[in-house]
């Protein structure tokens, strides 16, 4: 087995070991300890989930200096984010335990016995019940988001899942340190440590994707590491659901009359969000549509002037770095494709890299363009005529956000631009920038292949719906059936003989 | 290109042609034209899509007869059968134009704009579209349910989406004649006749399911056939939802309590289901265990008894037929099953069967002996000890339901049983029969693969969810957002600011 060691960004620097690859033994026996905690789980209902979860959040909070110090030396993301980022991550796990005390997640329902057409209709009841142990991978981006803290493991646990997290590489020592906080946390709350726990390596991972008690499987990462996990999957047994965030050139369309109105505020706005974190959000801007003409002219001069104000950019790791100077040259390597401007360098051993802004004729578009590159570029999309910016953005592959900057005169083309940006994402953005994903009721984060699979959000309340499935019960005795479905019970949403009924209703 | 002929199974002779297999310029222009039936579809709101499906309801009611005929011909399943499986479609059908109507399924969700820990959060809005064009596989076993008119057709439709069906080749001319009712009906409602198209042939599914345009795919059949196509979506640049409905051997559980109190009436319940039209529903108990001893001697000797009293079966289609007698075949090649009972033979030409009780020891239990037997075939298992139930039920792979008879005496195996069945299966049943699923609410028709792919069910209220992604808009202007998240609508539930409120809600 090789050690897992501990990489610094900023120097390559290692240090460890922090942990050992977990073999196939130590993966089974994982698995098998996440089952068991899996009835725990369930039997400490809706309100025990909501308790671990606001003690999670204390205990997030308690070594939170901690926490953000090791993260910074293992990604350079910096404690300004870092903070942040545990800041958002404390807050999603308590809106979770309140997603969970309100109940209405559960979506029961009861149909009382009745005549139909048919004959007798049976006493029916159906709620949604957790899946089971879940596979969660971390994300090289978000040590404290998308990892072992965060929104995947908040919203499994909420549901009734315990998780088992396949370590990202690139913060091996961030993920041990959490894990453990959140494992003595468990314990302190009676429940068993096995609600979270972690694997490391490659083949790790593949064997927990692989293994039968596994019941579903989150992904955050690239769209190859997705595809490959996918493969693996639907070569079990029994496919089990797999839910990837994986991809996105994240569209932002600037009018006419926006770049007239306000092209400078857009154009460091724009530049903020493209090299936020190293241009390492799954929601980065990744193109923007800018007019061609006098007023996009400036724009454009105005992003590229704020990018050499900006300081060089540390990437999370080596593969990164490789793989986003790799983009740049392929990009670049095309005639059509100009560069606007060049980020400083940071010089050193570790992981840097210079920021771009490159830009294109709309006409000269290539699928390869459109195409995410993960760090601190964007690609700047001249175009003539804002009537022909429907059907070009039918020409990209769909993303998680697109956005729009326009003018109150281009109502029309708003609503045409509107109807085409959402067939291609899951959230569209009117006069904002997409990165910052705000935790709520109505977020969604997800979008068409290859943002995600459509049809599930990986922040938010809803989130939790990717760990539940259906079950009806028919004509159930009572002292079977959970609490939630019993007669009487009204301290949740419910539909009852179809009429939907809130705690409130009379 | 071959001709599709329509296969009579109670004679082998065959009619037509009812047409030609779609060759891939046929289904590329098909799913071109659903796709532009998807604006109409859209464009049409929930109302018109409401209105639609009342007038295919009323539409299919009008050629009732003609319809059961022609599928009476085709299927062999006999007029009072199909008389009834008509009269639930087009009970569904009605029933999810008032669930669109009511719109809580759309999960509309409004956050205003406010403080939180991490800054500002954006005026959020949320709610589910339709995802596109749907595939539809028609399922063998149910002509007027699952097919061109059924559940899958009338979701999609009810949620927004376009539908082009794969038409089983078990019943070519009762869905060329129900795709011309539909069509003609979607004209005289002002819609496209392309909101429902067909394609033929086994290439043209797969080419169907290849389509850049098509956004989901929904099937019911063979485990064999819906992993073939999960391999074709895989292969897909774009991955889409897959929603299978596969394969599952149901078992019932009869305690000895139960068998000692009403041994008798619970062996006629278990033959009436387990042969039910063949033997061909998804839900047909495949397995009962039944206790050993007396009582549950004279339940088996019961239901061999009934069973000789039956009609002979006839399959609907010669691959059907030939896969029983295969399966029946393997059973019975293992020396620890008994053969109970046989049913009387058809004679003739066509695809009739014998029906089979087969019996063995609990202990003597194989793998192979729990896939499912498509047909009139039960296999009773007989077992020492009740506590050793739990256990046995942990063997078997998921099953769309799992049913327990039992007597007030047993309430604390009950509890058990509950448990391990819930955890195989979508829908648990008590003192009845899995066969006969009520359209309703809180119907759950899906479970743990291999049953369906475990989140989403197929008949019942929640269907549509599965042809619906979310959208989130953030500081939208109100002239693009759909009207169901605009200030002040109050006609469906919404969540508000975190609060679910009903029309009724004060």
């Amino acid at each position: 087995m090789s050690a897992v060691l501990s990489i610094d960004p900023r120097t390559g620097a290692s240090h460890g070991p922090v942990a050992d690859e977990s073999g196939p033994d130590l993966v089974d026996e994982t698995v098998g300890e996440a089952f068991r905690a899996f009835q725990a789980l369930q039997d400490a209902g809706r309100s025990g989930r909501a308790r671990l979860l606001g003690a999670w959040a204390d205990a997030l909070e308690e070594h939170r200096e901690e926490i953000v110090r090791i993260a910074d030396r293992e990604t350079a993301l910096g404690d300004v984010r870092l903070g942040g980022e545990l800041t958002r991550s404390i807050f999603q796990v308590r809106f979770l335990a309140g997603v969970v005390t309100e109940g209405g997640y559960l979506e029961a329902t009861l149909d009382p016995p009745g005549d139909t057409p048919m004959g007798p209709r049976p006493d029916l009841r159906r709620m949604l019940v957790p899946l089971g142990p879940v596979a969660v991978f971390g994300a090289s981006n978000f040590p404290l988001a998308f990892s072992v803290v965060g929104g995947d493991t908040a919203s499994a646990v909420a549901a009734g899942c315990p998780v088992v997290v396949k370590v990202h590489d690139s913060h091996p020592a961030t993920s041990v340190l959490c894990a453990g906080i959140l494992r003595r946390s468990a314990r302190q709350a009676e429940l068993p440590d096995a609600v979270i726990s972690l694997v490391f390596g490659r083949q790790a991972g593949v064997d927990l994707v692989r293994h039968p008690l596994v019941t579903a499987v989150s992904f955050t990462g690239s769209l190859t590491g997705g595809r490959a996990l996918l493969q693996a999957i639907n070569e079990r047994p029994d496919p089990v659901p797999f839910f990837g965030e994986l991809s996105g050139i994240n569209p932002l369309v600037i009018t006419p009359a926006a770049a007239g109105a306000r092209g400078p505020a857009i154009a460091e706005g724009l530049t903020a969000s493209f090299t936020a974190s190293g241009g390492q959000f799954c929601t980065k801007p990744g193109l923007a549509f800018v007019p061609a003409g006098e007023a996009g002219d400036r724009l454009v001069e105005i992003v590229a002037t704020s990018l050499s104000a900006a300081s060089p950019y540390v990437l999370l790791n080596e593969n990164i770095a490789a793989s986003y100077r790799r983009g740049i040259d392929e990009l670049t390597s095309d005639d059509a494709v100009g560069t606007v401007a060049t980020g400083t360098g940071s010089g050193g051993d570790g992981f840097g890299v210079r920021a771009r802004v490159l830009t294109i004729d709309a006409a000269d578009l290539r699928p390869r363009d459109v195409e995410e590159c993960f760090g601190p570029v964007v690609l700047l999309v001249r175009y003539r005529d804002g009537d022909d910016l429907p059907s070009l953005i039918g020409e990209l592959p769909a993303s998680l956000t697109g956005t729009i900057h326009a003018e109150e005169a281009d109502r029309d083309l708003v609503v045409r631009l509107e109807a085409a940006l959402r067939m291609k994402s899951g959230r569209v953005l009117f006069d904002g920038y997409p990165t910052g994903v705000a935790v709520s009721w109505a977020q969604h984060h997800g979008g068409p292949w290859p943002s995600t699979n459509s049809q599930h959000t990986s922040v938010g309340a809803t989130a939790v719906r990717r760990f539940l499935r259906p079950v009806a019960w028919q004509n159930a005795p009572e002292f079977v059936l959970p609490a939630e479905l019993r007669d009487g019970f009204d301290e949740i949403p419910r539909r009852v003989d179809g009429e939907l009924r809130t705690p409130s209703t009379p």
